[in-house]
This record gives C-alpha cells, sequence and structure tokens, in this order.
C-alpha cells in the first residue's frame, strides 16, 4: 500500500565515522509507524588512547522503543557482529544469516545468555526474505572472510544495494565467486541507492586476488630451512587454506597457535572448508619435529600483548619458540592505531635473530579484503545507482568516496555521518534528523557511554597523576588526625624529596583548616573543594601540573 | 704515542635501539684513563604509550667521572640537539657545533641556567679540530636542515666516518652541497669503521631533492583558489624556503603559524637563510586579505594537539580559520607513533570541508631527510669502510642495515645496542663491554628512568582505575570513624550502583578489622596489606580488574 507518508530510510548508527563497528538500518513507513531492519551489529577495537577498554560498541539508544523486524548480517568480521552480544536488549529481532556466520555468532550470543533468545533464520546467496515491507536478497561478494554478502533492500519506494565489505576477488579461495551477472541485472532493473564500503578509497588499481597470494606466500615459504611462521587474521580462511596448501607442498606440518586460529577453522570445517587439507598438529608434536617439518600460523599479527605472536617473541610460550634464523611473515596489514605495538613486536622478534617478511618487502604476502578505486568505479558501473552514499570509513575516505561517486557521474552523493538519518525516498533524498549516536565502551565489563567519567578519569590520571588527602575532624570540626597525603604517578627526584613535599602540602592544608572558620569547616561540600584549590595549586607550582585530587574527610 | 694498551671506543648510550634519541661516544686510552668525545646529545618523544612524558633522554650515567673532552653536535634536531639541556651536569664539556646549530642550542641552555656555563667553539664545514688524541674534521652532507655535518674522528688507531643524518640531495636548498670529493679522498685513504644513518634502510632508490618538492608543492599550490596552508617540520628551513618563494610566485603573503616555526626561521635568518625572501606577515594582518592572497606556513603535522594545525582545526586559534574548500597540505611525513592523532587531525580537518593533500595523494610534496638503499650503498663505496656500525634505527633497521653492507662486501659489521661498548681497535674489532644505558622521562619537569614508578603506577591507572581507602582507629586501634571508600575510573551502570558498592566494600574491611586480633590492627605495616587484599579481591568480582589500590589510616 503506496502510502504518500510512508518513507524508506537509511541510517548509520556505525560505520560513517570510521572503519568498523557497522551498525546500519533501514527504515520503512510513516514516522509514527517506521518498520525497522538492522544490518550488521559490529565492534570496533580500543587502542592505546583507551586504556581499559577492548571493544567499542555503537550506541543503539535510538532503537529504544522501534519496531525492529529482523537483524541482517551480512558477513562475520568482529566490526560486523562483534555488539550483538553487548547490544542484544535493544536490536533483539529475528536474524538472518548465513551459516559460517551463524558459528560465529552463537558463542557471542551464549557468552551473554542470551543464545535461546535468538530467533535464527539459516540464508543462503541468491535467497530473497520477505520482512515487513522490506524484501532482503542475499548477494554472494567477495571479501577477505568465507561466505561474504552485500544485500539488496527493496521496497516500493526503491532499492538500496548495500555492499557489505567487498572487494572483486577473480580466483577466489575459501568462498564462492562473486555474483556478478546478478549483480548487473539489479543494476539494469534500476537501483535507488549504493551504500558502499570505503575503506580503500585512497588506493588506485584493484585489491588483488587470494589466489596471487598463494603464489608469493609460496615462493617466501618453499626456499625456507628452519622455521617459519606466518601471521595472518584467522577468520581470513583463504589465508589459512593457502598456507595450508603450501606446508604440504613444503612437507611441513600445519601447527595453529592461538585461540581464535582453533575456533575460526573449527567453523571453517563445520560449514565444509579447510576439507581436503590434512589436520593440524598440536604445539607439542610440533616441539618434537625439526625445525624445517613444521609450519606455524599464528594470530597477533596486530602486536596483541596476549596473542600468540607476542608470547612467542618474549619466550612466554610454553610450547612455541623461535629464534636466530627462524623466519616471521606477516602476512596482514598494519591496521590503523596498531602501529606501535606490531613494530614493538617486530623488533623483539628482531632481537632474537628472527627475519621478519612483512607485505613491505615482499609484496604480494597480503592483499586487501576492500576494493580499491577502481573496484569502486566497476561497482558503480555495474550497479549504476542514482544515489551513492559512502559507509565504512573516516571522514575522509568518505568525503573521498563521494568525490569519486562524482567523479564518473553519480547523479547524487549523501555523506551521512553516524546518527545522520537519510530520507532515500520519496522525493529528492537528504537528510532529514539526526538522532543520538556515539560509542559504547565495555569497561570493566560494562557499557559506559564514550564521554563516561571512568575513562576521562583514567586519561587523566595517566597524564597528571593523582594525589589523595585524608584527615579526620572532630565532632567541633578540628582537625583529630595529621593530613596524610599520597602521591601516585608523581615524579621525585628522591624519596626524601617525596616526604619533604608531601609534608609541605599536608602542613598547609592543615594551616588553612585552622585558619578556617566554623562554617567553612563544618560542610564537606565547602572544605572539600578548598582542600583541592590548595592542592592543585601547589602540584602545579612543583610538577607543572594538574592531578586528580581526591579528598576524604573523616567525621569522627 | 702508541701505547699497545691503548684502545679506541665507539660507545652508542642513544640511536641505536630507536631513531633517535642520538648519544654516541667515542673513546681512547686505555680502560683506566679513556678521554671521549661526545657526538651530539638528543632527545625521543614520548607518544600515547607514554601519557604525561613528551621528552625522553639517554640514560648518561655511565659518564658520571668519565674524561669527557668535547662535545660534537652534527645538526640541530633535536634528536640530536635536544637533550644538551636536561644532561648538561652529565656530558658538561666544550661544545662545537656550526653557527645555525648554536643559535639553536641556546635556548636550551638558558632555560637550564647553564648558558654560561657552556664553552662554545664555533666550527665550518672543513674545520679540522685538534681533541686530545682525537681529530674531528666536519663535512657538510645534505639533509633536512640547514648545516648538517657527517664528522671524520681520526685517532692513531684508525678514522671513523660518522655521517650523522644524512642523504644525498643534488640539487639542495638552503645548505650547502654534500662535500662529495672530500668524502671520497677519505674513503681513498683509508677508513676503519663508517657509523651510518638506518632510517630508511627499507626503502629501495634514493630520498630524493629538495628541488624536486619545489616543483610537486608549485603544481599542487598555484593551482588552489582559496586558503592554503602547508603544515611541515619548522626545522626543514629549505622546506619553508620553497613555500615562501611559490607564494612569492602566486602573489600569496606568507603567514607563519607555531612557535617552532618564528623560532627557527629567525635562527635561519641569522645565519643568513631566507635573505631573498619578503618577511612572512602576522596573523592579523592575514586575516584581513583575500582567501587567496595569503599562505600559512604551519607546525602540527605530527597532530600534536597544541600546535597550530590542531587548534586550528579544532577553532581554537583565535585569528586562522579554514573551511569548506580551503586546502591543507602536509608536505611531511609520519613520525612512527605519531599515526593516531594525524589520522585524527586530518579527519577533524576533512570535517570541516577542508582538501587535505598528503604525500599518499601527490607524491612529490615530501622527500626524506634520510638515506635510501641506493644512497646507503653510495656512500660505503665512496667510503670504502673496513666495518659498518649501522645506528639511527630500530632494532630492525639496524639489523637489515648489516646486511646490506654484507651483501656489499663490507668486511664486517657490528650491531651494538645502546650500551654496547665497541672496541674499534686494536685487532679484531668487537663487542667488548656492556654499560648501563637507557632512557630518562622528563616527567613533571623531572629526569626520572624509563621504569621509575610515577609513569608505572600512571599507566597501571589508566588500565585499571583507581580506589582510595581510608578509616580512622583510635588509640586501641578500633574504628573510630566509617571506611570511607571512593573509585576513581572505575565504570558504574548506576549511580546507585556506585554507592552499593562502595558501600558494600566498606563493610566488608569494616567486618575485616573486627575481626582482626589486636596485633595486626596495631601495625599499619600488617593492617595495610590486608585491606589491599580484600580490596582487590573485591575488585576483581566486581570489574575483573586490579585497580590501583591506596589505603590511608589515620591513628588518632
Amino acid at each position: 500500500m503506496l502510502d504518500k507518508n510512508n518513507e524508506f530510510i537509511f541510517l548509520p548508527l556505525g560505520g560513517s565515522n570510521e572503519i568498523g563497528m557497522n551498525l546500519n538500518l533501514y527504515g520503512y513507513g510513516p514516522e509514527s509507524d517506521r518498520k525497522w531492519i538492522i544490518v550488521d551489529v559490529g565492534v570496533t577495537f580500543g587502542d592505546v588512547t583507551t586504556p581499559g577498554v577492548d571493544v567499542i560498541c555503537p550506541d543503539p539508544s535510538f532503537l529504544e522503543g522501534e519496531n525492529i523486524l529482523a537483524i541482517v548480517l551480512t558477513h562475520a568480521h568482529e566490526d560486523h557482529i562483534g555488539a550483538i552480544g553487548w547490544l542484544w536488549d535493544w536490536v533483539k529481532a529475528p536474524v538472518y544469516s548465513t551459516a559460517f556466520t551463524h558459528c560465529l555468532i552463537i558463542d557471542k550470543l551464549r557468552e551473554h545468555n542470551v543464545l535461546d533468545d535468538m530467533e535464527h533464520h539459516l540464508v543462503a546467496p541468491g535467497d530473497v526474505i520477505s520482512i515487513g515491507p522490506f524484501l532482503v536478497e542475499y548477494i554472494n561478494i567477495t571479501h577477505s572472510i568465507p561466505e561474504a554478502n552485500g544485500v539488496l533492500i527493496k521496497t516500493d519506494l526503491g532499492s538500496v544495494m548495500h555492499t557489505g565489505d567487498w572487494k572483486l576477488d577473480h580466483n577466489p579461495i575459501a568462498t564462492a565467486p562473486t555474483q556478478i551477472s546478478r549483480i548487473k541485472e539489479i543494476g539494469k532493473a534500476g537501483v535507488l541507492a549504493m551504500v558502499c564500503d570505503s575503506t580503500n578509497v585512497f588506493v588506485d588499481g584493484e585489491a588483488g586476488s587470494e589466489s596471487d597470494v598463494l603464489i608469493a606466500l609460496k615462493e617466501t615459504i618453499l626456499i625456507q630451512k628452519q622455521k617459519v611462521a606466518v601471521a595472518c587474521f584467522a577468520s581470513n580462511v583463504a589465508r589459512v587454506d593457502t598456507v595450508m596448501r603450501i606446508a604440504q607442498e613444503a612437507g611441513r606440518h600445519v601447527c595453529l597457535v592461538g585461540r581464535s586460529m582453533h575456533r575460526i577453522t573449527a567453523a571453517a570445517r563445520q560449514v565444509g572448508l579447510l576439507a581436503d587439507l590434512p589436520m593440524p598438529i598440536s604445539e607439542s608434536e610440533a616441539s618434537k619435529l625439526d625445525d624445517n617439518r613444521v609450519l606455524y600460523i599464528c594470530t597477533g599479527s596486530q602486536g596483541e600483548p596476549r596473542a600468540a605472536l607476542s608470547r612467542i617473541a618474549d619466550d612466554h610460550h610454553p610450547l612455541v619458540s623461535f629464534g636466530e634464523g627462524d623466519v616471521c611473515i606477516f602476512s596482514s596489514r598494519v591496521i590503523p592505531g596498531n602501529e606501535i605495538p606490531i613494530r614493538s613486536l617486530q623488533n623483539r622478534l628482531s632481537d632474537k635473530g628472527v627475519e621478519i617478511i612483512t607485505e613491505k618487502d615482499r609484496p604480494g604476502i597480503h592483499v586487501s579484503g576492500h576494493p580499491c578505486r577502481d573496484e569502486l568505479i566497476q561497482m558503480m558501473d555495474w550497479v549504476k545507482p542514482e544515489i551513492v552514499i559512502p559507509t565504512h570509513g573516516e571522514r575522509r575516505h568518505i568525503i573521498k568516496h563521494a568525490q569519486l561517486a562524482q567523479s564518473v557521474g553519480i547523479r547524487q552523493t549523501i555523506t551521512p555521518k553516524n546518527g545522520d538519518m537519510v530520507k532515500l525516498a520519496p522525493n529528492q533524498a537528504t537528510i532529514i534528523d539526526e538522532v543520538p549516536s556515539g560509542r559504547l565502551y565495555v569497561d570493566g565489563g560494562i557499557l559506559v557511554p564514550q564521554g563516561a567519567e571512568a575513562l576521562r578519569e583514567r586519561r587523566h590520571a595517566a597524564h597528571n597523576g593523582m594525589i589523595f588527602i585524608s584527615f579526620a575532624l572532630n565532632s567541633k570540626s578540628r582537625l583529630a588526625s595529621i593530613v596524610d597525603v599520597r602521591a601516585l604517578g608523581m615524579a621525585f627526584e628522591t624519596d626524601e624529596q617525596i616526604s619533604d613535599q608531601l609534608e609541605r602540602i599536608g602542613n598547609q592544608i592543615e594551616d588553612m583548616i585552622r585558619a578556617l572558620g566554623q562554617d567553612q569547616k563544618e560542610d564537606d561540600a565547602s572544605l572539600e573543594p578548598l582542600v583541592i584549590r590548595l592542592v592543585k595549586k601547589m602540584a602545579k607550582s612543583i610538577w607543572d601540573r594538574k592531578p586528580l585530587v581526591e579528598v576524604i574527610i573523616l567525621r569522627l
């Protein structure tokens, strides 16, 4: 029923200010009775700038009270599925995904005790699912994980090609080829808008095929005489398949090191991948073999301190050790933000005499899973959308992608940020509203808003240190104890200097309290700020810093 | 006097585990009476992994009591001169440098109140200085700063070519050309060892000339119609000269933004550079001109939060603002470790509609100041040293550089780390000792060792948060107050939850104290650890964290 109040809406809650943390909404209906489907529910990861926070989710608060018909998952990367457990209370709806993705969301829902709550629908490429006013078609597309899909979202106000993450791999491994002819048909039938991956918009040419990696890695590995480790993303089953095949040819047994390597290859085998390859051997079996008889596939390519490779580099792994003349191949990219830990890892391995081979030393041992400029242009040519809406990018990527679309004649581009509500139809597409959006940090097992006090306090303490003050006041608000001053995270030249400075601060507080009027001392709310102000002033003069100051006044 | 106990020593205290923080020692004499010259006294900079620490110096403690004859400075980059003020008490000796470098160390010594203490000797390329058993020759070499030099250090046990930082710029700007014919002569006369810059050992080819940058930048700038900002390193006077010349051609006035831009161009003018160029205009003059009449040269290319460009991006600059259609050109590289702040800066500018142009978008608008592989090979061919000792590199760079030297037939390579004492002669060169080395952090205005408690506590607090406990005990060690519990940097879902959890911790401490025997309560040294253990256990169960716990027991 074509109601003139009906609108077709695109609303990104994640992925449109960053690469990762994808959460996209498509809405249909009049404002008063809109129905939504959610495409992907991903996380992004904390880095050195978010101490104590490893996992970051999109803020789903807009979804409160909204009518959500379905969660449609394009593929199983963490930045597309990782938040489903954390945000289940908000996103809760029937979940659609292919089998491999299904394997990998089960643990997440189980960890949050909501697995039984999930109604899951298994889909396969080509399936068209009717969800309320939407028809959703899964279209197989190549990426760096098995069973990646774009989704065509059709309504009576037009259709959107939501590409998900993709590239054009003409010889894919461990996944089906891109359904190019179907994409062309879709383009011919007319597409209102394409919401498309912007990750590699600054890179010319094409991303390249996993099959090319096979050739480059084979050349690199077959000449090795000692231990070889390949570090790659566990979710890149094609890469794991490739390395396993090379191991066979090299007469080496494969040994997987790192928990996610085991978890994801198990999921791959469950859906029939890696089927013709020998089972990997255990770390203890590998440790008994000659150096040239084993090939390790390791997690930790991003320098993660607790992952396999870092533990090996630090001699903390009980069964795997590397030394002079062994080789570590990084068949992976540097995820922006991880430069410092990766460099540190590589220097630690180098220091043990391990030869490091990266994409820079040996081009071709890694290819990206995201479309470069030629591929983006190709896809626009096939889909011929009236509107291109770049997503999966930082601000720079999204703006550059829009410029690229304009340069090849796309009629309209829209560059929403997270929380910008885009009316796609009817009439001129445009941003019509801004809804709450942002990041929720998983902090000490709890979801807290991005600007929450806890992380702000920790960052403040990290830069400026902390001073704690405690003293007791009797019933007449006279000092009944010493003023005890503790400094943490404040630098001192000598232990005597510490005592002197802290004593000086304590004495000044005592003097101040003695000089105060009774009414100023009786109430913590007036006394505490005075103490804090004095301490901050002294800290400024001693360290030129503004430490976190906490005052505990004990009333006897 | 050739004494068979005399040894010729090379000892890096900085620069040989990192790019930057250069402090090299050359020693001569028997072990009991060794004389030293210091080549460069540089800092490195803190990054996101060292909160509260901006400046890091090499640990000079080995120098205590040693006989230091001179400080020889190769050039004025911070990683070669920045520690001279901080470490003056240890390195104190007559200082040799060219005029430009002299201009830039004066402020550093003045800030540390030791300027009057310095005996400075002005040198020029070609000068040979006799310093005790050493003859030191300054050899002009091109780099990314005016007046960069290699130094030839001659003793009767052989000579070392210490390259300093360099590249082969065949058309240098604002500095003299490399003294290639002199370098060849030196090679012909025989060189025992070359201590050489390893920064770009992973980069094929040549670094390129500042004159090529002129061409690429001109093409990029002349077509602009609105405001243009060029971000570059202030110390790269060639780049500033280049941009000023392009501004002239474009009919734009130059406006310098950022303190170090003013400081270093002033030093450049003092030594006769930038002499034929018009004086820059002030920010307030620039703000009154049309957009296409001004060209800003800004500091802050590394995303430094307090530098010019960040302040402009955040609309915090009182006189300079950028918006839709303006252009910001990053004529600079990404210094490893600064990736996150640079990306953030570029996204903030993009978000204002500012077009960002980097080396990636427009190759040629920046060239490195360090030698790439072809240049390293060229230098080895000219100098023909018996031994190559790579420096100015992380572990990976140093090892790779040694491999490169071996591949072109260098007889011996030595790869010391900071603190490794290399006997160069007599007899076989080899590492003979390891002396104290490391990093001193400038933390709150004080030099503290790398592993010092302050930074460790701040990092711990940053990741895990802090809990403070205070209570009062009377003369019988009975509780005389509540147990006050404060949590900072700990996440809570609601305010009620905070109070509940903290109250629960307080109650458990009270219960514990009541149950303790008198002897356990009487002594803080036994009571405090019990409280800390209990709080840590509860924190683990509540947040799965190990916060910093500080307990203040007030004895009445």
